[in-house]
């Protein structure tokens, strides 16, 4: 297939056919990959035949890399250069910046990415920012799905980036091939990493603004606290220093990538964890269809009297929930 | 009722038995009200009927303060001077603090709590940590519970501290009558609480450290987003500049959180919003209900037969999990 951008716009961008949007978007049409991201985005049924049509072709797909960590870690820098770092093979690189933002700001903000817009005119290089849209717990949905867009479209490559920590996030770089942690110097960082779940999803470690004080100390608590974990597998992750902003570390931060996707593959763990993640998302998707009966139940007779006597203390909430179950079976 | 504390610990302390348990918390019995809370933290049988006994009896709870916020905004040593400052009333405080931290360390990292020990013999004040056990989403649902078993046994404040801003913390916090977010000074700090969503469950803002250069900047930050948010109610909420260390600004801090009860009071807000939590918990312990049985349908022949479908790539994880939602019906 012709690496992305290489074409001008084909006619196929204005049609909203998903078929004509994914043949247009595997001969290199950018804007038609965009419109398909947009219909995974949007959900209902464009998404679910969008779902539908990539779901084989990206089977093939060579690396999906996960990048989270803490609000201003200098995430964003670290993709940056780690895009330049990637497209020095032949890759054509997809990035999704996901972004749970603000329901009410109605978007991503993206004062972070205008660092990452220079990239965005590569021929080998698609990204994409996706904001929360519609119900909670979106993004973990709709991101696996965008990335089987990227790869059914022919993008070998896809970095996920995600805006903090929340739990949201870690489930959506938690669900890439190699994960990387970035966690600055200063006192108790590596603590923090090891509240927000961290600890459990890292496949690398990275202290980034590495020229700062305390980056060596932040260094050894991560391998201190790698050394307490009885769960450790095969795999330890390594504890890496880049400093983003002037491209230190960075080359060998994608070379440890690169090993890790090695060892994946070597191990069995590679089919593992994708097999995993895949049941993973069907059952995601059985409980928000769950839940979308119980947002029925919302409105109907035998709810409103539930609800009425729990208000009045009747009942307490598990009471009621309990009886709203049984009414339903 | 006795101020808790005021009497040794009674016989009643060693029963497992919930209803002579919350007879001698609400005797004053600081062992017995913690036994109650871990009934509540592990779930089963006996936090069902915890719950319960302790429904009716919460009800009269005067005040309920959420503090959240990033990581390092110095919310232990805030909730920590609250607690002198609320002390300073006639009122018993409870407080919360909530941990959803790593899974593997199988419990709250309190390092965080040791600086608020020399509280915990204060006569009048009670604290407890709340780490994650068990399944996901579980101290959503066990946070409220908890409450509810601090003011049964006759605590009239509780202040319920949470260690991040991930979306569970941001949901606890969001529980409460008024949520404080603390914010550090810092470009981009503000952006980082929108991102989180925590303009929108914000009733009062703290910005702390207010020592920090950049403190009024950030300040300014959060009244310029405070402009632009058109789901505005009658409340705007303040933004407020305390050094928690120091304890200066406390005083007024907490003032103004005594100024927001008065205006819930007053306007209905209250009541609206408490009716609105106790709805909103039972719909998820519906929605909780049916996840139970999504596990169930797991190793069930269909589920493989689905399951394999998935893997062979046969079907995608939407088609696989509306087969299963339609087999179960």
């Amino acid at each position: 297939m012709p690496p992305p951008g290489d074409r001008p716009p084909s006619p196929q961008v204005r049609s909203r056919d998903p078929v004509a949007l994914l043949e247009a978007a595997q001969a290199g049409d950018k804007g038609a990959l965009g419109r398909l991201l947009s219909l995974v985005e949007r959900g209902g049924e464009s998404a679910r035949l969008v779902g539908q049509l990539t779901f084989k072709p990206s089977a093939g797909i060579d690396h999906v890399v996960g990048i989270t960590g803490a609000p201003g870690a200098g995430k964003s820098t670290l993709t940056d250069q780690l895009i330049t770092a990637a497209s020095a093979g032949t890759e054509r690189i997809g990035v999704l910046a996901v972004d749970p933002s603000s329901p009410y700001s109605g978007g991503a903000i993206l004062g972070d990415r205008i660092r990452m817009q220079g990239h965005t005119l590569d021929e080998g290089v698609f990204i994409r920012s996706m904001a929360t849209r519609g119900h909670q717990g979106g993004l973990a949905q709709a991101a696996p799905e965008a990335i089987r867009v990227l790869a059914a479209a022919g993008l070998r490559t896809v970095l996920v980036e995600t805006v903090g920590v929340g739990q949201v996030e870690v489930e959506v770089a938690g669900a890439a091939d190699t994960t990387l942690v970035v966690v600055t110097p200063g006192w108790g960082d590596a603590i923090q990493a090891s509240k927000a779940g961290l600890l459990e999803v890292a496949d690398v470690f990275v202290v980034n603004k590495a020229d700062r004080d305390g980056a060596d100390q932040t260094a050894r608590d991560l391998e201190n606290m790698l050394d307490l974990n009885p769960a450790m597998g095969e795999w330890r992750p390594p504890v890496l220093m880049t400093t983003a902003v002037a491209g230190a570390g960075v080359d060998t931060l994608w070379a440890k990538v690169g090993e890790h996707r090695a060892y994946l593959a070597a191990s069995g763990e590679l089919q593992r964890r994708r097999e995993e993640r895949l049941v993973g998302e069907m059952n995601r998707l059985l409980v928000h269809l769950l839940e979308r009966d119980v947002r029925g139940f919302a409105g109907g007779q035998r709810y409103e009297t539930v609800k009425a006597d729990l208000l009045a203390r009747e009942v307490d909430p598990y009471q009621a929930a309990m009886r709203l179950l049984d009414g339903a079976r």
